[in-house]
């Protein structure tokens, strides 16, 4: 059941996976335009307590307005969710939505062929800036 | 391409209709956790001009705490998207990320079933939200 995301397992701790995800986002040209603290959100809302864990709205401009002249229905998958999820004290998923699953969604026309070009770019920046998290060298 | 969200075109302006959209959720259960005002981040951005439309990030913690239980990955699908677009000064269209689409990533196991009924849920809560913003009577 986890065919609708890009995953990267990460051997550094949740709080500094959380910040190296925001500067490889900005580095593949993605801003963060919502932040949520679900670990927070269920604790104040039910009184549960779950793994910390944050899901960042990530956003490049360019993409999402080529995308949403070619189907303005579009704008109800943006923007692209990044998940960090803490698994144990020096461990941290990063979890991301994958915009391939928006290509299943385009239709076999010149708009779904635009489409596929925008997810698919989107795809390889978001795999990049994931990639980016555990290669050798990263300070 | 529209078959991923749930729609409504509302004969009412654009704001009375975002005001609408929020008293509806919270009757049906759900709290707006995130707010996107895609025409302004998009004129900043771009310096480029679309329809005025919001993206509000609706949650119903008791529903995404179930679904998390059954599947961490489901983070990446929340919240659920409801944009408001102005269409003309008097007709707005609402359209809703259509938890359906959560069911196809569904697997055939209990888990899957669990997330089945997790989203048939929101759906039907969703749903009514959407045919209360017609109903006659509306004030």
């Amino acid at each position: 059941m986890t065919g609708y995301t890009l995953t990267r397992t990460v051997p550094h701790p949740y709080y500094e996976t959380v910040e190296a995800v925001r500067a490889q986002l900005a580095e593949a040209g993605f801003g963060v335009l919502t932040e949520i603290d679900l670990k927070a959100t269920l604790k104040e809302k039910l009184d549960v307590d779950i793994e910390p864990q944050v899901i960042l709205g990530a956003c490049r401009p360019q993409l999402a307005y080529q995308a949403l002249e070619v189907d303005p229905s579009i704008a109800a998958l943006l923007p692209c969710n990044v998940v960090v999820r803490s698994l144990d004290e020096s461990t941290t998923l990063v979890e991301a939505f994958d915009p391939d699953v928006m290509m299943s969604f385009a239709g076999d026309n010149a708009a779904g062929e635009a489409l596929r070009e925008v997810s698919s770019d989107a795809r390889q920046r978001l795999t990049a800036a994931l990639a980016a998290l555990t290669d050798e060298g990263r300070s």
